[in-house]
């Protein structure tokens, strides 16, 4: 994305109308998680605030595994199989597992999976249309979810735990 | 809003193509802000964590107040004035002021402020269209935004927020 681009919602080349909005707005959002990130070693990464705390390293893997998630969902209509929930099964349910099975990386490792599955999902939004993005399946509680809709969620989700890494980030004694 | 379109982004009566997206997000978004806050009393919304906390109530405050503040920006084309600054600035700004002024109110306060001030985005976002989503003016850093940003900011920073409310009403001991 052209830096002169961050703060336009609009036409994305590569991308048909409604999806090039889409994405623009994922681009914003990943730009300010990234945006606080600078400068955290492996034990800031690790750090609980307390006992019921995830991780900022948890949060960003979360962060790559909702999106890898609905990639499973909406772009191959299918749950993530026993390899990818080996990878990502932690990360997806945060709390203890992840408390203590997600330690000791660095930052370049989690900004790496983001960039990885982010790769993904703009290689296969690039190949789908306005159309697919009003798609609808059953969602929670019986209601429909169009395509459009589920993936707002995961920026949504996104800026949801953004505040908490900020939060986190504002308050580590490190 | 029905509630069986809850998980729909898409077009929405009574706005056009963008706006009704637009405004299913933001819709959304909101619903999910409010459900965070059943049962809280004045004592719950006044409570601040630590030193550095925004009580649930002064982070209500900011969501609506970062709302007026886009109102007047690009409805009207103007900074707030001065009786707009004395009711929404300490929220705006939060930290220490909203931490002293920011106390006191039940949550009916909140939600009615925050109802009022949605009321009066979707009846201006109901007599604009596209074209004007696109429309362009300087914003941080001398770089341009629209105003499809400029909205999607607003809700943008609701979810940030409302990760923040979700942190500390887990963590809330009362």
């Amino acid at each position: 994305m052209d830096a002169r681009d961050l703060f336009l919602i609009g036409d994305l080349r590569g991308f048909t109308p409604q999806i090039g909005r889409l994405v623009s707005m994922m681009r914003y959002v990943r730009h300010t998680t990234l945006a606080e990130l600078g400068g955290l070693g492996v034990e800031q990464l690790d750090h609980l605030h307390d006992g019921e705390s995830n991780s900022i390293g948890a949060l960003l893997s979360h962060i790559a595994a909702v999106e890898t998630w609905y990639q499973a969902a909406t772009f191959f209509g299918r749950d993530l199989d026993a390899r990818e929930m080996e990878e990502w099964g932690a990360a997806l349910d945060l709390g203890e597992k992840a408390r203590s099975e997600i330690r000791g990386h660095d930052l370049a490792h989690y900004v790496d999976r983001l960039e990885r599955v982010r790769a993904k999902t703009l290689e296969e939004l690039a190949r789908r249309d306005d159309a697919w993005l009003e798609e609808q399946s059953p969602f929670r509680e019986g209601q429909p979810a169009n395509n459009h809709f589920k993936w707002f969620h995961v920026f949504e989700d996104e800026l949801n735990h953004r505040g908490q890494i900020r939060w986190l980030r504002k308050r580590a004694r490190w």
